[in-house]
């Protein structure tokens, strides 16, 4: 199988944007957060995602050329309209702002609108942390949970993302779906023919199968049952109604299905440790807690698995399948 | 069995904490949070509780005569000194500062501090909704659940609570721990000689056991796995060095074993979806959500259950054991 190096990942992807209609900056964003998971060993928000982003500036639903726009709705609220671009161009304009908001209010959130998501939410919190606040992020998507008790979907995959700074080292990350496979995954295991594991999915009849391709017809479950779907309606209503974004049953409504992601928002929070606790101790109380997590044997920190797959991928680079390759390749050199 | 009011209830836990050290103000606020658990059919969270109350008031631990005191620490950011007393002490002092300082800066935290913590959350998020504002609330314990891969207890039961308002109806609320089966449930399962549904916890030796009081003596498990473990981390940090308390493990190294909550914090946000929005059609659009979940068979909005029963202790009243209300009429009748 060919062997890429994450550098290799940025490039395919950044000339088969650029033919297709993005913008330098516009595919320069989003490429970083595709090298950026395929560097992390994330093949779900890697180069699986070059041909539904592509698809989506051929139909003319995203704006390769966006500017997106930085605006104040409240001391602590800032509002980004994305110009209907992709999240990860919006992310880079709003992230120096929302974190110097949170300096000075100690808290603050950004409403980001008029995006199109479909990439992993660590790269964004990571983005803030690395600027000294902690953060948290959701998104919905389009209807793929059910409702507590219910069958049919409504809820998106509906991710949450967590950053802890750690001044000098890398920040703790979590980024998890609601479900408990993210769509992304499920979708992989569909291309490759592999069940999934039990209690993942339920088909279009409300029965529990691991067959990927009934699942994608019928529902995700939520992680640990309601209490999982409590956390995806939570998503719904932070990363809709609060900032004036669509429903995931909304962006099924209005979006095109043409392989790329619907229109949609972002709840995005920063809280500045120095001035919500109101010294500068933050910083080594967190560590006893960290470092509690690394006398128990076996215990890993969020994240951890990341770094190690970062860490292997650095030294032994990225397999690909050839045709896959081969089909990146022909999207970066149109004829 | 007797059949009591949550009036009696009330009134059964006011005398009970004012024979034992709690002057008026500390014991009407303690006693409304335990009166609304019991109207909800929250039997953990009620007539369960005063023993462990009075047992850290006659220790000297807990100061049933505190004076919460609430100040700034930024524009967005209330710190509230709990003054050694009853989270619902700070709670009833906070809840209006805390709303309108999010509906001035659109986004505010309110650090709460120096308060012992036992009870539900639910009835401090509903108390900010019913002023107009989404709240999320959050706690730490005392060591109760292990890391992700893990054994030994770190993080405690951890329980998050979010309130959505409606206006002119009861606002959506869920308060959930982030253990599988919360630790009061555990304890009554314990005292009531029932085994635990499979998957709760682990006995001392790290093995799954349906036994409460092994589980008591091991650790209880995070609802989800990993994805669960990574939301009590999450909350061990807003509620400890994101705003200057103890972790649970500082709480356990520091708590008198006395029956009653440890010293801890809170981190509460709260937000105007108004200002974070930008215009007023938040809740229309909300409630396109809740009419959706309407519209399937069985599925439910979170804390419709707690209304349901709600309605049944309103009509029905609330039994309890001859021996417990004895006791408690003990309790409150001291010689």
């Amino acid at each position: 199988m060919p062997v890429i190096t994450a550098e290799d990942a940025r490039e395919i992807a950044r000339a088969a944007l650029t033919a297709h209609g993005c913008d330098e900056a516009n595919a320069a964003a989003v490429t970083d957060t595709i090298a950026r998971a395929e560097r992390d060993g994330a093949a779900s928000h890697g180069l699986f995602r070059p041909p539904g982003y592509i698809a989506s500036l051929q139909s003319g639903k995203v704006n390769g050329r966006s500017r997106p726009r930085v605006s104040d709705r409240a001391p602590a609220v800032l509002h980004v309209n994305g110009d209907g671009g992709y999240a990860p161009v919006a992310h880079r304009v709003l992230a120096p702002p929302l974190a110097d908001a949170a300096k000075a209010q100690g808290v603050a959130l950004a409403a980001v609108t008029n995006t199109h998501h479909f990439s992993a939410l660590w790269a964004e919190v990571e983005l803030l942390a690395e600027q000294g606040v902690a953060a948290l992020a959701c998104v919905s998507f389009k209807p793929a949970l059910p409702p507590a008790g219910g069958v049919k979907p409504l809820y998106g995959t509906n991710p949450m993302a967590f950053a802890w700074p750690r001044p000098g080292r890398e920040p703790v990350v979590f980024d998890q779906a609601s479900a408990v496979m993210a769509r992304g995954e499920v979708m992989i295991a569909a291309r490759d023919g592999h069940a999934l594991p039990p209690g993942v999915g339920i088909g279009p009849d409300g029965a529990p199968t691991t067959d990927p391709d009934e699942v994608l017809k019928g529902a995700l479950l939520p992680f640990g049952g309601y209490k999982g779907a409590s956390i995806a309606m939570m998503i719904e209503l932070l990363a809709g109604p609060l900032i004036g974004e669509c429903l995931s049953v909304e962006a099924a409504e209005t979006d095109q299905p043409d392989g790329g992601p619907p229109r949609g928002g972002e709840f995005l929070l920063a809280l500045d440790p120095g001035r919500t606790r109101g010294n500068g101790g933050w910083a080594a109380h967190a560590e006893r807690l960290f470092g509690e997590i690394a006398t128990q044997e076996d215990a890993r920190l969020p994240g951890e698995g990341r770094a190690q797959r970062r860490a292997r991928v650095a030294q032994e680079g990225i397999e690909i399948a050839e045709d896959r390759l081969a089909s990146l390749r022909a999207l970066a050199s149109p004829d």
